[in-house]
């Protein structure tokens, strides 16, 4: 399935999980999408929960959220670090409003959580967060990939290929 | 492109390139493959060099070849290992010899090489190990992704997407 011409963005910081981020990135490339990474500082190396580095394209602040089709957001512990940056919140806000699709995995429910947009949402993540998601308003499902409108979540690393499945046929729909 | 219901097998040991050992192997999952992973010792836990750690299913010993549709073989400096294992080298010749699809990205030539299966073959690898490719009879080409017959051969990491769609496009050509 060809994606050719299709836009995504990454948030990135210190302490994703590897595959987690890179997988997806990876994966949309090879259906095609460019995927672009932002982080707090642009031209920034950041680094993995192992150590897998991961380069930043722009700055958050340079971010223009109508120039892409998803918003992905990696998880590990980056997102209680992206959480605090009010441009992640409203890039994250803005493309949700916008019916982008969002995909989250593991802890990356958190910067949703704080964007305010899981109200009345079918979610799912590492079960660590579970209660996070159901007190921001979510239901959570114990499943390797759900899907609700335009948010897409998954659990854990060896969930990677049903979330990215889920991703690409989300994504092809349209 | 459904590859449901073959099966690939995967070498592991330790300091494999973290993401060219898992990036595939996902991906062929995605894809609807079985992976298996044969390591020196059933059961156990590797670590890329990074740290990411990747279980073993079965030990070298057991691997039965004819199971197989496709040979991974990972990148990083498992494959100064993984050559050192005559079964090893009896699994890459036996899969190569039944035409077999083998991957190899990065230093994974290595394997190949001492497997003497490189003989009038159009590869590529990483940079590093060029004179070794050349010395043991292929023919060297910087390129993102070589196909040449069954082998299926890649420089580094961000050539993994690459990498992928030509072993899936490969695959489903049988």
């Amino acid at each position: 399935m060809s994606l050719n011409g299709r836009k995504a963005l990454s948030f990135i910081h210190n302490d994703f999980e590897d595959l987690e981020y890179w997988y997806p990135v990876y994966r949309l490339r090879e259906a095609g999408m460019t995927v672009d990474t932002a982080g707090e500082v642009a031209g920034e190396t950041y680094k993995g929960k192992y150590g897998v580095p991961a380069a930043s394209d722009m700055a958050f602040a340079d971010v223009d959220p109508a120039r892409y089709d998803l918003l992905l957001v990696p998880g590990g512990w980056a997102p209680d670090k992206l959480r605090r940056f009010p441009e992640v919140i409203e890039i994250t806000k803005k493309m949700n409003a916008d019916g982008k699709i969002i995909g989250q995995i593991c802890h990356a429910g958190w910067v949703l959580i704080s964007a305010d947009i899981l109200k009345g949402k079918r979610v799912t993540s590492t079960p660590g967060i579970r209660d996070d998601m159901t007190n921001a308003g979510a239901t959570w499902l114990d499943e390797a990939v759900v899907v609700d409108g335009n948010l897409v979540s998954s659990r854990r690393p060896p969930d990677l290929p049903a979330y990215l499945a889920a991703m690409i046929e989300t994504l092809a729909a349209r």
